[in-house]
């Protein structure tokens, strides 16, 4: 593991996502920029304190020379975003798959760089967009694809978060200092942090693409150096349109990211403060409120939960599919058997690529006095 | 009353709630443009024979010479929109207040003329924006102007239905038709009808005004001839932001306007289908929910109740509030008591106009290639 | 009207819920027993003078010395329980049909005696338990008779309130007052007040009747001299089995009568602060939410509906339908085409037998030591 | 591990639960009575092959043998009922703490002598009554304690599942087969499988003890031999009063426990299906939704989080959350540092010996025709 020191937020979901279904052990990390605490978090860990580094590149180096039984299988990146791209590249060309937290990289350039390297390696890159191991998700997107609501017209995604109304970054709130630092976050603030996470989720659940968007982006808090609200007009490649909504200063709200996706024949809505349930909204019948663990679902959201219906799951198993998804695609790589990435249904290097693309285009059409901006990857 | 056929569907709603709390009663009607129904309505209403007229110019001018104590008060009109302008003004002409379904007019041009008349005859106009009659609206209002959740940043207006997901007025429906006829309806469908309910509720709660927007106006139905769905990027006067959304393709969606307003110490959110909840979402406490006939509410709410806490008020009674409210000001102005308009709380002549200038925005925005229009009035 | 002066709760509810439909007019009362008090309601309440009398009986005697054609048509009986009997049964001795609030009577043995009145006078006495009047009820009993749960195997209802947590009675509250002093309401305090209401809806929707029953009836305010807390198990003549729980002492509540029905093929759910919902619960697929308003609800719901899918109606509508419900019976009854009171659909006096029979049956079995004691009419 | 074979529910439960925190590993198990299935299961498991062994008898007394550094640390028995006992007596008689599935035993006799083996032991069992280890109970906990509701009065707990409403044990069910069979289960079927559940906690959140009860145990499916079905009439050592609904047979449910507590100042809520949310309902203020990951929680509240508010945990969290408890106590008991075991925070054999004493007073007083029936310990 890179990063996930234990002050830091994501790095202790990757190691309980990963934990959960014992698939994966953590073997060894270099878990801060500062070798002390590095080793600290190793030691509390209950890590060999040889396998507690001082830096990224010691750690790949040294397990690279391991005998292969030895050394560590993947590497996991839980580092704020400027320190994705370089333990990604070093990882891969040492021959160790990635999982990665989003969004992929620092910037565009970065971001289709590191698909390169991805691409040559022969490799596996997972991204953890989270929401998308959600099994209600899987249902929704299975929906979508078996044709239940018709043809995709509309799409609502929004993302309201209201920890950053006020200046936190400026009371040495960790999670707020890099989220709100250009230097460590790149150009994109809320609109990296979150907005990518709804793009991410109407594009998976409906197989359309963002194809131009107008975009309102703000810095509300005085003197913060990022943007923290975001909202934008959406154009998708069938024709569809959509709002996405991403803000940080929507006072009083958690983390409720929520899809609404209307067709021709029928709407389905998430919302992930209630994650174990899709609606299905058909033209002309009573809503149907459809649940995670029961027997009337389809393969995909079947296999992502682990319990009945009523044992409600949440934000960990949804990681946690993702590190089995990945798992997956790595045990099928080792015994030379890996199928086309879709199968595993884990956000990879492209929808990376398409994250990072979603920032940049937002900060041009924020900045262009015209309304519709391309999407280009 | 004019307009209202048995077969309409607002019509009878203003009958019911002009009479639940028995201030008005029905006297007359032109319910028809065709007099054999204007007839047969007025008999299955009970009226006078002799008081169901063939047009509303007949019925005016007759009412008008009735004998003071005789003749009707009020004139209330429910007709389509295209037939608004010409019976407000001879209603106004004729000594009559008025109250008028919404949109105010056909045309921004017509609404500004209205204005004039109403202006010059001293009398009232009402206008039904339904929703500002709901008691957790006025106490929305109330939070907000109290301070209780700082200057406004960021509001989230929606209107979603899903009724015209299909080309319902090719079926001889009669509310489809003229809803979707640009003869009947003026240049705006989607926006006129629910739209501007939208943004009336927005700057009602709030207190602060749209100052430009950016809008994305749709056909979404093949060969409709008016949009059925909008969405636009919205900035106020006091430098808040916001997202507007109506859409009449939300397959699946009733009737669900919800309002969410966030400053920068709390947020407050509502929404159509639990009307008598307001939940206030502090920025550091539990999210609170405020209930429809509590104690704790402020005076604007209590006096817009009429059930103790738990039983719950709907559509009627909140279009009921606004001819209550009605009435007081037409019983102020007979006791030539009148106090300023805003004192007793209901839509008027001026929201009407903005309701139009959001229409004509709305439309010359979709055309325009910039990002930005300006909202004038 | 009997009672309902400006100070009561119930009696404006009648007059609105009266008021609504423009089916009734209000001509006269008797709206205290306060003389100077009924006038001054009267007045209030823009009546004749005339037509505001001392007393139910002044009333009643004058009115039936009326032309038929000037005279009340109906009187509505709104008092607390110990002045139902006397007027209602005048009325009816007079010739005047009676719409009463519930429970019918301060006694069983009075509600005995009134049936036996009401069925030699061949009028019509309807009961206002308010819940069965919401088309969502309708409909859950439309799923019963229609068989799509199957045979009834379980009942949960409850009725919970929290106004009488504190000693209000104590404080001069007029609601409480009369509610808590046995010679106003009889034996039973909650469990008239509410229970009876719960009853009613479980019968009424189940079309099963309680057999035998299991209670705890408790007096939990300190000094209070009637119960303000009762729960119950419940036999039904079917073999289902239920539990009834009705409470005034639940602090924090409102008033969220729920009533939970099971088959052997689904589940029914239907809860007061949602009222225009219905959940509909199959053994093996989603949760359909029914919704009032909606093209493919039953008849008996869509008759009691005014507004479309996604126009909330409340209380007073609810109300408002059993007055509808009996002027129709009225209407036919002058017209002596009187039907089966079935058809008409609104409770009458054997549900109000029912309910004193309720109150009787709990008051017995709570000091009893036996476990079930049987329900007697 | 004792049980828990591949197609074993509540086995994998314990799995994932105790690998989330990487607090304990799967060492070794005896999975099943049937050696071929324990090998399999342990194999799938990634185990050595030497301890999937071929009964627990063989894995505890072989286990015992190994040094102290390599032997397993505790037992998890995750058997059906009737092979709780025999196996932790064993463990604890060979020196392993016991973590076990509920209820604790198959009758109160055993219940009751394992509490001697455990009392002599000095070592450490815990029962997993899950619901207790969600951050939002302890949360209602620590109001009841902090006297947040006042003292409490009213109490109702209800567990209503839907999955035994037809006879899914004649169709080769392995879960409904064992729970409705006497010979496994013991005298209790829905009482002891998810009554235990609801009326500890019940117990755990307010601290007060049921004294008595009043009880309606059915079979409700034709020739089941163990009840589906159950309500009682609570009374608890403080004087409040409640209700206890434990059900299989509420068709379309899925698995909703849900608590409410009303106290003399204010009610708590609190259920399964929304489990990171607990409402407080004062009695003159705004309902409050009080959220799990947020700031203003109780120690043991934040003690039992891993995520910021907003992001969703589950049934498996909650479960964690024991194993985690139970880690620090046998953790300080090997340092030698045990502290009472209250502080710990988990349900042990005490509640354990309550849930059976539920059981047996519940089926005695089904059998009895007295009302109230003593809960005796």
């Amino acid at each position: 593991m890179v990063g996930g020191s234990l002050d830091a937020f994501i790095g202790e979901v990757h190691r309980k996502a990963a934990a959960l279904d014992s698939k994966f052990d953590l073997v060894c990390g270099a878990f801060s920029s500062n070798p002390e605490k590095s080793k600290a978090t190793g030691k509390a860990l209950g890590l060999n304190p040889e396998r507690s580094y001082n830096s990224y590149i010691e750690m790949i180096e040294t397990e690279a020379k391991l005998p292969a039984d030895e050394r560590m299988e993947v590497v996991s990146i839980v580092t704020p975003n400027h320190v994705h791209f370089d333990p990604a590249r070093l990882a891969l060309e040492h021959g160790f798959h990635v999982i990665i937290d989003k969004p992929l990289a620092f910037s565009l350039d970065e971001a289709v760089e590191l698909k390169k390297v991805v691409d040559e390696s022969g490799l596996i890159l997972a991204l953890t967009h989270t929401y998308t191991g959600y099994p209600m998700i899987k249902e929704a997107r299975h929906y979508v694809r078996s044709g239940k609501i018709g043809e995709v017209r509309k799409i609502y995604v929004e993302y309201p978060q209201g920890w950053l109304s006020t200046p936190l970054e400026k009371d040495g709130n960790k999670q707020a200092s890099w989220r709100t630092d250009p230097a460590k976050s790149g150009e994109g603030g809320a609109i990296g942090d979150i907005g990518t996470h709804a793009a991410n989720l109407a594009e998976y659940v409906t197989g359309i693409n963002i194809s131009e968007l107008s975009a309102d982006v703000n810095i509300t808090v005085k003197d913060r150096l990022l943007d923290d609200d975001s909202a934008a007009l959406l154009r998708f490649n069938n024709g569809a349109t959509g709002v996405l909504m991403a803000t940080q200063i929507a006072a009083g709200e958690e983390n409720d990211l929520k899809l609404r996706v209307y067709g021709e024949k029928g709407g389905l809505e998430w919302t992930h403060s209630d994650p174990n349930t899709l609606l299905f909204k058909p033209l002309d019948g009573p809503v149907q409120k459809l649940r995670a663990g029961t027997g009337y679902l389809s393969e995909a959201a079947t296999l992502n939960t682990r319990t009945p219906a009523g044992h409600p799951e949440g934000y960990l198993e949804a990681f946690a599919n993702l590190y089995v998804a990945f798992h997956r695609a790595v045990t099928d790589h080792s015994n030379g058997e890996l199928k086309p990435l879709d199968e595993y249904d884990f956000p990879d290097v492209n929808d990376g690529v398409r994250g990072m693309a979603f920032v940049a285009t937002m900060v041009a059409s924020n900045k262009s006095d015209k309304k519709w901006t391309k999407f280009v990857v």
